[in-house]
């Protein structure tokens, strides 16, 4: 390892990272030989192995097995200052394609990808129409009754603002604040999805999908939007609905202002 | 096997076939232990499970291994009255999420489907920008470098029209008729995509392929537009530009007037 010019110099690069999730076990590093099968830990080895030092790859927050990102963002300290066009180039390379990484830049040594961030954007798509389009088995959860998005988006009124989301979250209780905001549900329909967008301060652990697994069974008539109501009083996870599948998320953009 | 009212009685059911072909060998049949590497193969035996009965399905035309299909049309005739809403449930319920099947209609008994398609759409997909993206790896060409579209929209008006496509083709010379029209080339910019999407009468082996090679070598200015005139008055494969690859090409739509 070369000593730098100032010793413990170290420079923060800041990058988002783009991944088709579908054959990862999520965002955070496992041990015992599963290495790659984590985004962070491609990206750390990845990275490690092309500055011929340990790094720690830090993301905004994990994402599960099997969901995606347009744009998560990470940051790694590195010891050399880099052409980080170059830099970028060489992650990419070295990355496997479903893994690639763009927007390389240096940030203040302080920065913090996950401390820093202040909102964060995720979509589910859900495919829809008569029969299951071929191309995005991996990336859409496929939904064939008819959804009735009106009943939807009056539910997704009464979720937007400041609220306990104990009961839309599968964490234990461990201290964490389940107090948070969203600021926006948007619920568009395409030609052959439906994207369920949300903008929030921050998510609990599972708690886009199974915000998505609640709004679905109110779109087929299962439950109704007041009950949304009646979860938040009660706080426990068993009056939503289900969680759905990881394959159709999207960590579509994370803020820092 | 029931034997229907009249004897040799049969039904000419037409469908529209989506796949995702980045798995299999393309369309045509092949024998040997390989009746699972092409969609052909499988929809005959997946239809044959169903009916309990021998059956061929006739494509509009084959399309090559990696390449993929929106709406590639083909016929099957069969010999019982089915409700065709619940069969194309049995079909795609038995079928590889790769491939569905739908629009299942009866038609005359004479209708064929290559031999009475009056035109075809192809759409080729190239990512463009300057990273790749991890989400359709096995659905487009990527390609870095920045492309000179007008350049290549004046060569694709070069090619409209009535012309003997044998330079554009890997056909071996076998009494075909080489002349075929081409209606239409549009060349459309996407955020991160350029789609070439082609109508035409009929298209010889390879050509799509050979088409968007050619257009893409004048796109990065390594030959003008002009030279797809020669490529015509020589008639020989060697002067134009190379055979891309299959998974960046689509069959679009099959018509029938």
């Amino acid at each position: 390892m070369k000593t730098g010019k100032s010793r413990n110099k170290t420079y923060n690069v800041k990058m988002s990272v783009m991944y088709d999730g579908s054959r990862f076990q999520g965002w955070q590093r496992l041990g015992n030989g599963k290495e790659n099968e984590t985004i962070q830990g491609i990206l750390e080895r990845c990275i490690s192995d092309i500055l011929e030092e340990e790094v720690m790859v830090i993301g905004s927050g994990r994402t599960d097995a099997g969901v995606h990102a347009y744009g998560q963002v990470a940051n790694v300290h590195i010891t050399k200052e880099l052409d980080l066009n170059e830099f970028q180039n060489q992650i990419n390379q070295s990355l496997p394609k479903e893994i690639q990484v763009y927007g390389l830049e240096y940030v203040a040594n302080q920065f913090h990808s996950r401390y820093d961030a202040t909102s964060k954007y995720y979509e589910y798509h859900i495919g829809i129409g008569e029969v299951e389009s071929p191309f995005y088995r991996k990336q859409r959860l496929y939904v064939r009754e008819e959804l009735n998005l009106d009943l939807m988006r009056k539910a997704a009124e009464y979720l937007c603002g400041t609220h306990d989301f104990t009961g839309f979250s599968s964490t234990m209780k461990d201290g964490r604040n389940t107090v948070k905001t969203i600021y926006e549900i948007e619920i568009m329909k395409e030609k052959d999805q439906i994207i369920i967008s949300y903008h929030g301060d921050g998510f609990l652990y599972n708690m886009v999908r199974i915000l998505t697994g609640t709004l679905l069974e109110i779109g087929q008539g299962d439950r109704t939007p007041e009950s949304i109501l009646t979860i938040f009083e009660k706080g426990d996870r068993q009056y939503a609905g289900k969680t759905v599948e990881g394959k159709g998320l999207f960590l579509k953009k994370v803020v820092y202002i």
